[in-house]
């Protein structure tokens, strides 16, 4: 395989692994929007949508696998494949997390619509956004993108948290709204989850980054003192 | 770096993987004890304990990276590498799960205790024993031992089910209990998460033991057959 020819692998594996982020994003999109309007249609969708994210997660893994079999990459591109493998596995939990969601919006059906003071719509927003600006910091290679999705996951964390407590106290106060507010309040654990995949994913781009400039400094200095090994 | 040597050091990288995981198992021990007796000294030593295995996590990548940069491993010893790394984020995330178990410790003390139906030590000791499973798998590189872990995961799912609803129950008909009972849920769900990490490292062992398979038959069709590429 030429030089050219592994770097066009390389940016369709990247390829690939937007493709699935693209599709992990609209289940998370789907699963929010069956629970605003209760339609178990959607949740239908969401479930089988996670059927085509798990085997695109089994391809990437097999593409990185066979690009690190037949090339001997350089320092920097292994870094890159270890990257998309990280990235790769948080995405397909991701899609997981919707499908969480949707079994809650199964298990809400049994009981009557009830205004819960948690804003998921908006949680949701945020949390998709992190997954979003943390793929662009890996599409784009920017350390300084990433690091500011970690100071994003601070806003989902109280979010989630005063959703904890407004929550607890409806089943304190409305013992008969306790299914809707438990239920309420896991999604919101579930959507703060999927920040922290969001959060993962740019600490790998920062390892991916910031480790290869590292790597060649080291590089840099075993030129005038051999490592010893 | 001989063949040999090669090998010990995947041996080494295995070795720092298990004493990773046993940090990790004692912290999930230690945090279900402090939620026992309620003794936030204990939630301390959680807590320091996730410091050195967040560190134990990035040393392991980083020997990980190495040895795919020096070397040059057979498909083989490429999967054995790269179930490591993937292995090591699950591992890292029983640690996570421990601190939050210890996090719910603490937000309990605010409350009177009260005996709640369900048995989180017991869910406990089925979560870790499918963890230790999932590495004994690794270990042996045994596909069956892997797969009786993922048909333990469906025990433990039905424990986290049958504890949400008599929790939710409590919540319902007691709610000055309320907090109490949504502690004790949280903590059964990040248990029935440790055991999801669990059938992940496990899937990720049959991923390299049955792949290994496949890749062999693949390159022995390859010598009669070239692959087209």
């Amino acid at each position: 395989m030429t030089r050219l020819r592994f770097h066009r692998s390389l940016d369709d594996l990247k390829e690939k692994l937007l493709v699935m982020a693209g599709m992990a994003e609209q289940a998370i999109q789907r699963a929010v929007e069956a629970y605003r309007v209760r339609d178990l249609s959607i949740c239908d969708l969401v479930d089988r949508g996670e059927l085509a994210i798990n085997r695109l997660e089994r391809e990437i893994d097999q593409m990185a696998l066979d690009l690190l079999a037949m090339e001997q990459p350089m320092a920097i591109d292994l870094r890159f494949i270890l990257a998309v493998i990280k990235i790769n596995a948080d995405i397909e939990r991701v899609g997981d997390s919707a499908n969480s969601i949707s079994d809650r919006v199964r298990e809400l059906q049994a009981f009557p619509v009830a205004e819960m003071p948690v804003d998921i719509p908006r949680m949701a927003s945020l949390a998709e956004s992190m997954v979003r600006k943390a793929l662009q910091s890996f599409i784009e290679a920017d350390a300084n993108i990433a690091e500011s999705v970690l100071s994003m996951d601070d806003s989902v964390d109280r979010m989630n948290e005063a959703a904890y407590f407004a929550l607890l106290n409806v089943m304190k106060t409305e013992p008969h709204l306790a299914p809707q507010a438990l239920n309420a309040l896991m999604i919101a654990r579930i959507l703060e989850r999927v920040a922290d995949h969001a959060t993962n994913i740019a600490e790998d781009v920062i390892f991916w980054v910031r480790g290869a400039d590292v790597r060649h400094h080291m590089l840099e200095t075993e030129q005038t003192e051999p490592k010893q090994v």
